[in-house]
């Protein structure tokens, strides 16, 4: 491949690269890159939304360049220094080190981890402790306040009147410095982070360095349609997540993000994807969304690309629009069965049915009283609800069945002579059954 | 002396106390207390601005509390760190070190320097210099940005679009962990220093030490009569300048700002003050301000309170408002003799004399051509004028004499066969002569 061709390769599906020519130039110096992407140690699950970076970042591995993850320990362990946030609690060493870790094996069905020349993990303790009041004034001088808050974020709270800490505004120096200590030649980042990854071509700069390129990924939408993914949002689909739970999700991405889902996590042409709407209308092409990515993600480490080539190495065709429920030969049999049998699975529910493997949930023989109990504190109890009132709510609604059959009565009493099946909404599903009195401890 | 009586004695001058109650508090515990001085070691020359705060730390001493100079060593030797103002190269060691003895050496004029239990004078560095990033965050920490741009100087830059470099924020937490690092009970400063000092009381709180008391004296306004007096400036009346200069200074003291100097530089009662204005009028009260505060800066160090009684050991008589020229016996007879020198020349200078000790500038030979040199490049030459323009702007004023006669034409070519006297308004003489040949070197 050409510095050119590579340039193009790269460039795909990024919102900006800043700036394009002397991304080129690094290109056609031969040199091999090192590509940066900092790590948030204190959340260590990773989503879709992470993954439209690190694919990037899996094509540079590809060409051969080489990814370094930061992880952000030195911040991670000071916490919230005023100590007024009880949300974020200094971490230690060791759960630095463990959700590092937690990360890089999650990172790993993505990235290239085992090979040195390609992958590194650094801490940015390393550097970032030894660095002294002195370092820290003379990096700060290079940026304005004003600068500062033209960040997005800070101008609005600013604006708004919440209250910015003044250490928030050293954070982008630490990050920014973590690019000089290992000579980042590329940075990574949600278009979010454009602010913070030209703060690191400044401090490099500030430093002899030469400057880093900012490579700007966009912002995958959660599955509410509206808000970025993320976990606190609680709309989104993680990378982890088993076959049933992922194809489920994905069937359930609104409409209106669907083609830019094909365009941030798979590889399939813009054709093909147009193609599909069409002949397939959104429900087809769902399915085949929830495949490709139910089946790469089901890979011990998801393919370079996952595109038509490797739907029809699952057994499927991207011509059948999704109406080809049953696969034809497989190149990986145990994914394209576990495809396979979450989309029925999800069939099943859509169809009104219960699944067959649900959790369970024990109940205590003291919760009930004179062999019964409230069908609100027995939804709550099974972890459907979060409150007796939301259940009562929900009753009203008719949203909870018991066997297939809406509560309508909220004060209903159950019995549990059996295993029931609670199910909230079309897909909730839970098992519950009384405990069996405890053998005496020996 | 109580506690209370303390407070009362200690309070006067002052703008504010903050938190007085604290300061009483303290006072009552009995304590030595730690009185904090912060000094900027890239401007070692003291004048009577300082000696507002200066006087005040000397009464502290004579309770028998400890005075600490901090010099601020650890700022001056970064210098300006985004290096884009050449007007402050980072200093050396040897600089700072030299500076801080020259200030101290001034401030010995002041303060008792020589007592170990009184005085203290220590170099931030000591302490800033091992501080890392994680403790800057922490400090940084306890503010917010707003707060920092509610800093009078701040909020002003920021609103009229002045950049404010980053690191500018950060120097007030280094000023505040001085505080920390000699646990400060009392800290001085002009009412212009009320944030800094009111962040140290932040930072020692989160280091877990009782807060220091922030003592704001009042700022005095140098001899333009608006502005605060100030080196750079040139309103200012340096403590270290001999008697003519300084005697000269204090007749030309506006005269709605000379009860302020009573106030503040002297300890004459307010209606010993009153009664002299009465009395004397400006001119006769000047004459008392100019001859206490010359007499007493030409002292090795200044009485404990410049007062009635000293006035009065220097030969002089309060009733008298300044019409008693020839002072009576003296306590201090070669002081008196200063002060009487100095008056006696300024009275010769204001009625239009030439003063017999003038200084000289040598004029080389090659300045002259055919002899002859023109006025204004002689002026200027001479130092009396910044720029040839000026001194033919000044001619024109008639504002510039030769041996006592106004230069009228700017053009004039002047003989040098003997010494001239040149003079710019009505006190500024400088006597130029030819340099001799130079004897031809051994």
């Amino acid at each position: 491949m050409t510095a050119e061709e590579a340039f193009s390769f790269l460039k795909r599906g990024t919102v900006e690269i800043v700036p394009e020519d002397e991304f080129l130039e690094k290109l056609k110096s031969g040199k091999r890159l090192v590509v940066k992407l900092g790590a948030d140690p204190t959340r260590p699950d990773l989503h879709l939304g992470h993954a439209v970076v690190l694919r990037k970042m899996r094509q540079f591995q590809e060409l051969g360049h080489k990814v370094v993850l930061i992880i952000g320990d030195f911040t991670g362990m000071i916490g919230d220094p005023s100590g007024r946030s009880k949300t974020r609690p200094p971490m230690t060493l060791e759960e630095t080190r463990a959700n590092a870790r937690s990360y890089v094996e999650q990172a790993g069905k993505i990235l290239i981890t085992e090979d040195e020349a390609r992958f590194d993990l650094r801490y940015n303790s390393e550097w970032l402790e030894p660095l002294s009041f002195k370092d820290v004034i003379f990096m700060a001088s290079q940026l304005t306040v004003a600068q500062m808050l033209e960040r997005e974020d800070f101008k609005k709270r600013y604006t708004e009147n919440v209250p910015i800490s003044l250490h928030e505004f050293l954070y982008p120096l630490a990050q920014a410095y973590d690019s000089v200590a290992i000579g980042a030649d590329v940075e990574m980042g949600g278009s979010d982070q454009r602010f913070n990854l030209l703060v690191g071509r400044e401090i490099q700069r500030a430093y002899g360095l030469p400057p880093q390129v900012a490579f700007l990924m966009p912002l995958l939408v959660g599955l509410d349609g509206r808000e970025k993914m993320s976990k606190s949002l609680d709309n989104y689909i993680g990378i982890a997540e088993p076959p049933e739970a992922m194809f489920k999700k994905l069937m359930r991405v609104p409409d209106a993000v669907l083609e830019d889902y094909f365009e941030l996590l798979t590889d399939l042409e813009k054709a093909e994807v147009k193609a599909l709407l069409e002949k397939g209308g959104p429900v087809g092409a769902h399915r085949v969304l929830a495949r490709l990515l139910t089946g790469a993600y089901a890979l011990p480490r998801i393919p370079a690309r996952i595109d038509r080539e490797f739907y029809e190495a699952l057994g499927y065709r991207l011509e059948a629009a999704g109406s080809d429920k049953t696969p034809g030969e497989s190149q990986f049999p145990e994914i394209t069965r576990a495809v396979a049998e979450a989309e029925a699975r999800y069939d099943r529910v859509a169809k009104g049915g219960i699944p067959e493997d649900l959790p369970e949930v024990a109940i205590p023989p003291d919760a009930l009283k004179d062999g019964k109990i409230w069908v609100a504190r027995l939804f709550t109890l099974a972890g459907l609800t979060k409150s007796n009132a939301e259940a009562k709510r929900l009753i009203k609604d008719r949203g909870l069945k018991i066997d297939g059959e809406p509560v309508t009565d909220p004060m209903l009493e159950v019995e549990l002579k059996k295993p029931l099946v609670l199910q909230r909404g079309r897909d909730k599903f839970v098992r519950v059954r009384l405990t069996q009195a405890e053998p005496a401890s020996e």
